[in-house]
């Protein structure tokens, strides 16, 4: 089948309570790639500078990510900086350096134009139409948004989104979105733009599904030791893609499923820094969590 | 077996962005026994002021209610007002006058000393505590608190808390009380406070029940005409409380049930102004939305 990422691969300095890093693999792209590799091929589009380690590309390939559409420029690599208090639910951004990441065009190399899954990370929403304009057998494409684009680039994204499959958001960019407070009505309103699947992700709170028929309410995984959500979300759709992708099977029940896989990757996501969450996993860890998740939302009528 | 409730009475005054209401049934006991009534036989305990509207305890008495422990006190009732944002999740507390309230000594009638079911709303620890002692055939207790309790009152508290069977409050008010913002972990400083039970609500987000041995983590109805959100927790609690009474059945099975119970009432309730939503239901209504949230939060393995 084969699945094709295209967001962007940064460059993170976080602070926690509970440590912090500087300049540890991130974006969206690579948390979305590394999630995913443990269901299916996936393809990963995106730009870095000169100043990139090689240790981390080399990292990339080791979980089997095809890194042909990762693009050297001149320059320096997308770079992000955020803290986060004791509570870990608000993420204040210290400096945000787009560098090479500001004049990205992705362009799709030839074998990946055959992906049929793909998904559009946050980057502009006419960057995120070109691609679906690449690729040539797409079976089912998904699409996350940020703030940044809702506000200022909407008639572009309104195109994106009734283009695509699914929209993957957060809760309060599905809010912000609609203009609609009440997430049930909210979600209603981003179908209404196009999409036959709905998906908000309310970090600690799990996830809701919409679809024109039916809605799901996906658990969290109790999670006692979160350590930086950051890429949380990401690990979240390569969850949720790379399942689909690996199964081909497009129906409601395994699209819950997928939704369930995508929660079980954003749990191991946010125990430890950058990807060390995510780094060696065993299909056994994922299934585990996967039973427990189902063990945990049981009851009985 | 038969389930008491302890706790306000109160005239609340609510606006929000559609609409508003003045001197409007309310408080936690009413709220409560509203929810519990469709369940089983409910007695309540609590005072209200010379003020009160006779047709409220008509209410209470045609929904089943027994309000031989509602004691009239000279003075006013108890009145609580309160605005909510077109988000409906942050409260405004405009202004709260406790009246007869203030010196409230909850009085068990001799006849539901026999209760074998109790649910200890917020008020002074030290008063539900007084409530626990005057019970005769106790066979499961369960009890609220709120912000000021845990700020003020906090040894009284914890006596309390160590009393009872189950715990059950709200995130803000469980992550204050345990002094931790992961909600798992501080599930469990509760748990080790000493309830066998502790019940996490969260509004919009649904419900967490842990026990030492195990977690269930339960959706929120997904409700689109959410209109008032006062008294939402109250209807929870009254109908994990019924529920639990009605079959005398404490498994881990049915105290899970009883807890999509609790989330069913609270669905009710949230879509009108006090107690509206819940006055009229029938058996039907509340089974359908039972279903619902099994259909809504089912995926397979």
């Amino acid at each position: 089948m084969g699945l094709l990422v295209v967001g962007s691969v940064a460059l993170d300095s976080t602070r926690t309570p509970f440590g912090k890093v500087r300049d540890a693999l991130g974006g969206t792209a690579v948390n979305f790639a590394t999630a995913a590799s443990y269901f299916t091929n996936v393809g990963l589009v995106a730009v870095v500078g000169s100043d990139f380690p090689r240790k981390h590309v080399e990292f990339l390939k080791r979980r089997g990510v095809d890194v042909s559409g990762l693009y050297f420029a001149e320059g320096k690599t997308f770079r992000y900086s955020s803290s986060f208090g004791y509570d870990l639910n608000d993420r204040t951004t210290i400096d945000t350096q787009l560098n090479v990441f500001e004049g990205f065009q992705p362009e799709i190399p030839e074998h990946l134009k055959r992906s049929e899954f793909v998904f559009l990370a946050p980057i502009l929403p006419e960057l995120q139409l070109s691609v679906l304009d690449q690729v040539e057998s797409l079976k089912f494409s998904a699409c996350d948004t940020m703030d940044f684009y809702i506000e200022g680039y909407r008639a572009d994204l309104l195109k994106t989104i009734a283009s695509v499959d699914a929209m993957i958001m957060n809760d309060s960019e599905c809010r912000q979105l609609a203009d609609e407070p009440n997430l049930v009505k909210a979600s209603r309103v981003v179908l209404s733009m196009g999409p036959g699947i709905v998906i908000v992700k309310k970090g600690e709170h799990g996830a809701l599904l919409f679809t024109s028929e039916s809605c799901f309410s996906a658990p969290a995984y109790p999670c006692e030791a979160v350590f930086d959500p950051t890429g949380a979300g990401d690990a979240f759709a390569g969850g949720f893609m790379g399942h689909l992708a690996r199964t081909g099977d497009l129906s409601d029940a395994n699209i819950r499923r997928a939704v369930i896989y995508g929660t079980v990757m954003a749990s191991f996501c946010v125990e430890q820094f950058s990807v060390a969450g995510m780094a060696s996993l065993t299909q056994n860890d994922i299934d585990a969590r996967y039973r427990d998740l189902k063990e945990i939302s049981h009851f009985e009528l």
